[in-house]
């Protein structure tokens, strides 16, 4: 009998009715055969309003005791759901993360998983039992609760999917697959069948949103089959795994994009072993996210900078720059608001040249103005005005063979 | 340095202004040179919300997952009091019940603690830190979460003081203390200095509901010194322990009263070794609790059976008697509602054997109608009409010496 792990994230349990639901697709994956692990997060908003009790005391919370506060929010839900699957006939127990055996380092607030005791886990299973696990959370050697940051849950359910040795790992979520671009935007957007962890993890970090990097890269390290699916519609998802068997042919396999991006240039700084360094150390001690950066030559042997980041730093970064500016000696420093980044990911990329200079072709032919570019070995981005983002994605998108086909919408209606 | 224990209930913690004044509360006696031990309960009505999320989901919750429900209430108030320690400059820290060491039988939602292991506690009170205990849990032998029952944050506070020799358990109430009598009802009730473990435990069994008869037991059983006090007001409150030492010239040291009671009698049951087995077999079965029982013999050698209940098990109970008709070979059964049980309890009565006499005289006197009656070694109840309860109630007060004197007022005046 084959182990499956499943992880429904807040929205997903945002209620009791949304609870029931879950137990029902739980109860399937017993009715079929399978020895099933779910992994659940917090119901819907209730993690926020923790966080809202603990800001009415203090406005700097313990680290500790904020764990210790918020894993609450999982260990509610995990006990929902088996009063559901009991309701639905279905013997089931309920783990927090130190019953699940889940051990972290003696962090708190973003602890790694360093090891998983699954006897106790097993026993249930062998006993027949759905078992439900509270994610995000574990604890660490010395007894302490921690928690493992932003997409704990997905991780929890990797994790725990590697060390069962499980079939595959299903993350259920509110949107039905991995799509090669943001459907909201990109109206040809269509689910990808398949997506190699790589191009998921660029994606992931582009702000694709549907599953957390971390997540990702566990399960790329321990070769999990993830399954991106919808917890509401009962259609066929996205597979993550090494090799995406489908649609080889395409070179690119996704598109994504990033609103409110800032390109900020420091001018005419000295050419100096120590520039760069100096210059990013500034920026990094205040927790400020630099993307791109491009380093260019003047005629009279200065350096040019330019760099990208959200746009929300602006104030803060040009203030720091201001203040440094007798260490850093620049000449000046200027920015351009209202960009946006767009980037195509593919693992064809690696061995095909042209995908670059396809894509710079493709925006010119649109006349959007290119400000910066980084590439990757399956990434390309390109920093360009906010106004022609969308515009630049759907030409993309097209030019690059990811529009939804006629003969795959019938199949998508026919599976729903 | 001394250890005490202190435990704040549900309406002291229910919202982040109070858990700011609990906090004060602890800094205070940290900082009189304590080692501060706190345990605490869910806020306010938190309980009663997890309580109506599993009500929306099944009529029949399953007790492992409830008490897995229920303990993250205690979970959350115990981290939100550590940050508003934190917040005065206090180091502290919060513990689960298993991580506190509270073991448990393997039942779930009225378990009872088999051992402590305190060495956790212990360690952190070594470094000067407040610690905070979820009250109400623990963990069984196998790692389950179980919950320890009505009253179970008193008791797991006592236990906790018996575990760690603590010098006392102060449980902080809405109350200022423990009261001759229900100064709601009775104007001229007083708080007592002191009070005998086994006169408490009367008077919690009797509804006073100031501390759980399960914590007093306990404390009897440790030999822990309680003292219930107010969490409200910074007033001296009432001791519990072995010998009280004030006031022992009082026979009576308290009075208790309870509503809602009905008197119901079986007429001629066969005069057999197994009559009163068989009909109060057919109750216990269905959870309906029989207080005072009387038997009595008929002139032609049957039984009559009167037993008083609470009014709201009148219907089910009626019905109970009338469906086993044939089985038990009554020959009628009668009930008289709007009764009610006032008693008098004091350890003094042992050696005065005139106090019940004296109670049928002062009601007598009041021509208050006594339905039934019963004694143990330091109390006597006696069961009146409803009307008559508090009419009935103040001339006893009174008459055994409980009023409030003009001199003790005084002195309650200058200590608040």
């Amino acid at each position: 009998m084959a182990t499956i792990v499943q992880k429904f994230g807040g929205t997903s349990v945002g209620d009791t009715d949304k609870i029931k639901r879950v137990a029902k697709r739980i109860k399937q994956g017993m009715d079929e055969g399978h020895s099933v692990v779910t992994v659940v997060s917090a119901m819907g908003k209730s993690t926020d309003k923790l966080v809202e009790l603990a800001d009415e005391i203090t406005d700097n919370p313990d680290p500790r005791e904020m764990d210790m506060l918020l894993t609450t929010g999982e260990q509610v839900t995990i006990s929902l759901v088996v009063m559901a699957l009991k309701e639905l006939g279905v013997d089931a127990v309920s783990l927090t993360g130190w019953q699940a055996g889940i051990v972290t380092e003696e962090v708190h607030q973003d602890a790694r998983i360093t090891d998983i005791n699954t006897s106790t886990l097993e026993g249930h299973l062998n006993d027949g039992k759905a078992v439900l696990v509270a994610g995000f959370q574990g604890v660490s050697e010395d007894g302490n609760i921690t928690t493992l940051g932003r997409g704990g849950s997905d991780t929890t359910a990797v994790a725990l999917a590697a060390a069962l040795e499980a079939e595959s790992c299903s993350i259920f979520t509110d949107v039905t697959g991995v799509y090669t671009s943001d459907p909201r935007y990109v109206k040809k957007a269509r689910q990808l069948g398949s997506i190699s962890y790589d191009e998921m993890l660029e994606l992931a970090h582009l702000g694709a949103g549907v599953l957390h990097p971390r997540a990702v890269e566990f399960a790329k390290n321990y070769n999990v089959k993830l399954v991106v699916r919808s917890s509401m519609e009962n259609v066929e998802g996205t597979i993550v795994e090494e090799e995406a068997t489908m649609e080889q042919n395409l070179t690119v396999r996704g598109l994504a994009f990033d609103k409110n991006v800032t390109k900020v240039t420091v001018e005419r700084l000295p050419n100096h072993y120590d520039t760069m360094s100096n210059l990013f150390k500034l920026l990094a001690e205040e927790g400020i996210n630099v993307d791109i950066i491009i380093q260019q030559m003047t005629a009279d042997h200065g350096v040019n900078v330019s760099f990208s980041i959200d746009s929300g730093n602006l104030g803060k970064t040009l203030d720091l720059i201001h203040g440094a500016k007798e260490t850093l000696c620049y000449s000046e420093v200027r920015h351009e608001s209202s960009q946006s980044k767009v980037s195509i990911v593919g693992s064809g990329m690696i061995s095909n040249p042209g995908v670059a200079a396809d894509m710079f072709k493709v925006l010119a032919e649109e006349e959007v103005a290119i400000k910066m570019v980084s590439t990757s070995e399956i990434a390309v981005s390109a920093v360009v005005p906010e106004k022609d983002m969308i515009r630049a994605s759907e030409a993309l998108h097209t030019y690059f063979g990811l529009d939804e086909k006629e003969q795959e919408k019938i199949e998508l209606a026919k599976q729903a």
